[in-house]
């Protein structure tokens, strides 16, 4: 199969498709891949890169005319969705619920189009939307202990604190992929982390794993807003 | 040096001064041992088992009579002190400060005492005393979580939780060593668990020893008695 | 649906069907929860607290006579038993193996039973089972430490000994729900644990959990009653 | 049934079909065993072990004559196919794949041949293949660490190093049985190690198991084999 | 003692020389405590929270002059130093090595100046720079993750990965308080760790801290810059 | 000062007393370093490496005959004793206690030798020594392991077992530096270790390091040798 590989031209987004890596594992597999010049500079990687593990570097326009496939990582934009065609297939993260007019333009296109946050395994779980979530959770504690800092506006605290002062209380919203993996950079830091869950059987897990140093907390209505209705 | 170990006679003490396992110790390193007939019955150690290591079994009286050295637990009873002799040394536990009879009793003995609570090592420690306040503060939670059963008239409440109830809450007054070990059996028990110091020193090797399992927090008047003085 | 709470009757059982926080969430879905006078007074909640998230109090009778559901902790006793009525449900614990007076009068009384021990979840697990056993593993170990103590009339043993003296040794039997949480706080206590098992599959998973703290071995006749069958 | 267990005859084999143990287990179960002489003396285990729990000591003629099924450690030699018969059971490790040979005798045999080694669980596990797994992947790890000591031709290598000097690098090709218990060795001895897998599944599984000590890295061509293919 | 607690003047600090918690401290042992108005603003600690444990309010110049002791956070400013009077202890940060206009304007004022960062305890340790230290080594790697960020201009590297991508490399140069705490917060985070530092024996501390989650390796000059002098 | 390094000529030893990295440390602190052709060999460090940091290369002869400080490994061999001189440091292991010739020629030789195994630092420890019994005590129970193999003549005895299989009892006696590193070794190997000790300082601070893994247990005569003097 002939794979292409445009460059991501939405707004802060530096991935690719395909790393050379992958170019070369695919090329190993027999087939055939065609990368935008520079669809790989945002982490570094250049043409000749791509072109020493045995991809063809093309312009965007080429991408998407000769691919057989074509491998994003952001949802196609309106003068990408204008060059797929009928008989294409075309994978990538589409979040199409609340994006509507990207749903039609796709329709109207006739590709093929197959959403990363789709794709389920055999036990029903998403392995494409999970390294995201896996990322997700890992920053949003980077993020919450970044804002924090008083020079941030924040109210001065350090998760961990220090011996002698109390480590802050973290409390996660939801002991999924996002919500495990907060809270295992939360301990990290010598936070004092609660999860609130509505699955037991996650709760044991996450009680499992994380062995008494997180507090796994069955997840009601009164304990989220614990003020009586009146 | 001959060494005597009298049945403990004071009311709910089960052990004896030397072990088996200590006497055949000392008589390793050249001393005679004798014991008084089932002293270690409490441990459930008999006097063919005392025999059996080279100690010779005698009668109280002649225990306290031929001794260079007596090896006792508890601290002599007055029939116990009136049985000691200017030459002759006790060593045992006897927290005298409380206790000025046994105290004045000792004097006019002539007895040469060495309370093992007063005992230090080279770094000022209390080897002695040590062992004694492992337990306690081993005990001492072992204790609490049975007086929070509510079948004990108890609050009904499990140190640990389980998935989905939080744990419950151990503060812990002073790290040193019973504080320590009672810290560990809590944390074993998965309880959430505080500890309070004056100390940063010892906070610090509570935190390291610990990890991330407990809180370590600076003692101060506002943290035990949190009301304004008004 | 009206759902009732009537206090439990049973001796020695002071809990309660609905906590408040479960009436809250019942109640924010949509149903109206009906509770007994003081049926929470066995975990200090009173009428007052539910009341507060929405509950009506009523008395037994009513709580009977009105609810489409009634939820309880312990089997119905004989005067419980002859409130209930077809057309409504019965949720609690039943246990009716050893127990067929009881389930002739359910089946007398024409009610819909559901017995907490027998739902199972889509993995086959008994998610209503569980957390009880995970309470009587967690207590088991505190139990079986208390009666250790001396003044108990056990041994006087310490279950994880103290530097010097070596732990004691634990032996659980089968290592399910209830043995798993046993385990975990033998080996909090600092026990010598082993658990024998007749699943290598289960066996590989304690293994995995307690990393070299536990020793999991394969449940033989051989190893449960070492003497030759002669 | 009437289970023969002979010795095994293959080279280095120093292992036998059933333990005392498990002999005793099968008799508790209503089955008769026929244990060949000294089959057991390679793990120390004699004729007098095994009848003292009620197994029958016979000569190899008389196992194979008599026995509705034969279990065995591994795969029968020509001598031994040559005992097998129609209407009897053959349990042992066959490997027939590389060994055409033994697989035309089991079938001119008549017997009813049962690999341990394609034996599979409820999930498509391989109960009786995992053991071997796990015992090969942590003798992995002892071999290899034997084998970089200089004394033994070695690059005199310790893999944990000593604090001062860094671990060695240990890489597992694969992180099925075999590679998660030498990965668990290779950890327990200090070394720095990756593990690389072509499931991202199992990757995740390894990184919860092993908590920040490992490297679980997805495996592609370019990660095992880095240089450009040009 | 009449000790005072003006407000920090210099840029940026927010800190207050004495929490309500601490004054109270001190005013339960015998002391007045006078607190310029809203020193503890920037911890959002006001005039009334200082009041209800029994300081007294005033303006600096009151603080400055009344006071026998004046407690802060940083050296003193210009305008302070020309408020501070021979007989009058400075209790502060002080850091005079490279600031000779501070020392000169200190000695003129006749103050007695005692800085937080020289006060050594029996060990030898520096108690109040201590604390210091361990809040700078945890910051840094929160700072450091939080630089290295895409959307930060950094590499855009997650410091643990995820499962499937390695952790990035964390260097520590010196395994000192600053050292080992970050060690600790980058290890939290799952990053790949290496300390170097020349004291073996700090070496073996680290080394049996982290057990086996942290490379401690002893500094050299090859180390640091490997390459050849030439 | 200038330095020389021997090639070590004592059988089967590998090791040389200065690897490049230590030579280019010592220049960059101003000493010159004499290195013996192919005195790094065994370690795969030849005399291009030596040269590209600065050392100079010689004959043994020219290394004993210019060296300010002869720095080695092993102790001087007769033919290198011979080559000591007056006013030269001798810097190596010397173990002197059973080796008399040794003592007499160094004696004769009026060298100043100074060795390894008595240098100790401000808190009376052994640094020289410390490393060498790092390492002796992992190899101890690495050596173990494999000669409990049974193709070494073992008894077939994997130290972890695996799960099902109780682990190998592993006693070690002493937790002094070798006791300590190979109970590091045998726990991460998944043994069921226990380690003796006459200190109780000692054992607790190993089972504080090792947190449950280990049983510390004070050493007796009874304990080491458990029958009755008789």
């Amino acid at each position: 199969m002939l794979i292409g590989v445009p460059k991501e031209i939405k707004n802060h987004e530096y991935r690719v498709g395909l790393t050379p890596g992958s170019v070369r594992e695919l090329i190993h597999h027999g087939h055939q891949v065609l990368v935008e010049s520079e669809a790989g500079a945002g982490i570094d990687m250049h043409d000749q890169d791509y072109r020493a593990i045995g991809a063809e570097i093309a312009s965007a326009e080429q991408v998407y005319a000769r691919a057989d496939m074509v491998v994003k990582v952001k949802e196609p934009q309106p003068e990408e969705i204008a060059r797929l065609r009928a008989g294409q297939v075309l994978f990538t993260y589409l979040h199409l619920a609340p994006d509507p007019t990207q749903a039609r333009g796709l329709l109207a296109s006739g590709v093929t189009a197959i959403a990363y946050e789709t794709v389920t395994d055999k036990h029903g779980g998403l392995p494409l939307l999970a390294p995201m979530s896996e990322v997700a959770g890992r920053l949003a504690v980077q993020a919450g202990a970044h804002c924090l800092e008083m020079a941030q506006g924040g109210a001065g605290i350090l998760l961990g604190g220090v011996p002698g002062v109390a480590p802050a209380k973290v409390l996660i919203l939801g002991g999924g992929v996002v919500g495990d993996n907060a809270a295992q950079m939360a301990i990290g830091l010598g936070a004092d982390v609660s999860i609130f869950d509505k699955s037991l059987e996650r709760l044991r897990h996450l009680a499992d794993k994380y062995e008494g140093r997180i507090k796994c907390v069955y997840s009601t209505v009164d304990r989220i807003d614990p003020k009586p209705i009146s």
